[in-house]
């Protein structure tokens, strides 16, 4: 099996299928069907099979799939078997809503370091995590061993910000500004873009039900 | 063309097209090469033309594209020629950063409504857009013409909402509840899903750059 050949659409499901068996796993279920999997995240349980086959993974036929095995493993292919320190940068109400979602330190994402320009908020903490100076940012990517930021700040700041983290070493950056960045190669950029899913929405709404197989984007 | 045989990717990206020509318009320019675009978002040009082509649109070689035409036949396509009145339901750090972000109404999704039920909220406005309590939701609904809602709750009241969006007639759901949501089949669903992009992020940073094409995710 080779990696690079999965699609992005289905690691992003991978994604759901995981958390839906980290809930199955805490309520103490032990086999899942692709059925069960499929309602669970709202899809359909040939595309749960059909994803789960393409990473070398296949229930057994009338018994389903081993939810703590399967629950490893994709949490394996997904890189989350380790934690991975995390910074935000940008301290507004985005960010602050970021760093208040305990969601990110369930799947190891852990919230390290918040930095902000604004002396106002400097010293501050939100959810626990202290804010920091902008100005410090390379010392504390360094102390915390922070390799994933997430920027949330104003579009025309984004790029300069992109270029301090790169600079201290960030390997991923998660961009939340609506901007392009431009990075080194060896730096993974993902874009976060809140029109994205709404402009999705409007694509599928606008050219109504009939022309889709499903109701989800 | 069927617009159906459009890849959820395409679509997406045409998305970022058109905003990258709405700038140009604006800057004053007339035509772009696909190479211009495919460097304004961060795509390869073969990208851009095999996208462009995809809903039927060629450029002329040596010449590029209209922007104007170009924007406008892709503003169609997005179902974004018309507004899309919209509400927002949980005035929380998301919620609020969600109303501040002035990039929705620029492509015609007009926030018309927040909804709480913390009565400290309710009567309020936030950037201009009144927050009302959510007894009153099909109410609004209905005076606003609303079409589309963004759920901006804790998980577990996203299905409530939901349910009651649906009886008020909102077609269209953005849903930032890390939660999943069941809806009848006329009625679109698209989930916001924080965590998805970190982990799409950590995919690739776990792999390394060789396992894959570009850094971009």
């Amino acid at each position: 099996m080779r990696m690079k050949e999965i699609p992005q659409a289905t690691v992003a499901r991978l994604s759901l299928y995981s958390r839906f068996l980290a809930q199955a796993q805490k309520n103490g279920i032990t086999t899942v069907s692709s059925e069960e999997i499929a309602r669970g995240v709202g899809v359909s349980a040939a595309m749960v099979r059909k994803d789960l086959s393409f990473v070398g993974t296949f229930g057994i036929r009338g018994v389903g799939y081993n939810v703590r095995e399967l629950h490893r493993y994709l949490l394996k292919i997904l890189g989350l078997t380790a934690p991975w320190p995390t910074i935000i940068v940008g301290a507004g109400k985005l960010g602050s809503a970021l760093a208040a979602y305990d969601g990110f330190r369930e799947r190891g994402f852990q919230i390290r370091a918040i930095f902000d320009i604004d002396p106002e908020k400097v010293g501050h903490k939100l959810n626990g995590i202290e804010i920091y100076s902008l100005d410090r940012l390379s010392e504390i990517i360094k102390a915390t061993k922070a390799s994933i930021a997430i920027i949330c700040v104003p579009a025309n700041r984004a790029q300069s910000v992109a270029d301090d983290l790169v600079r201290a070493g960030i390997r991923g950056i998660l961009n939340f500004a609506p901007s392009p960045l431009v990075v080194p190669p060896e730096v993974v950029l993902c874009h976060a873009d809140l029109l994205m899913n709404l402009e999705l929405l409007s694509f599928r709404l606008s050219l109504g039900r009939k022309a889709f197989q499903t109701n989800a984007c």
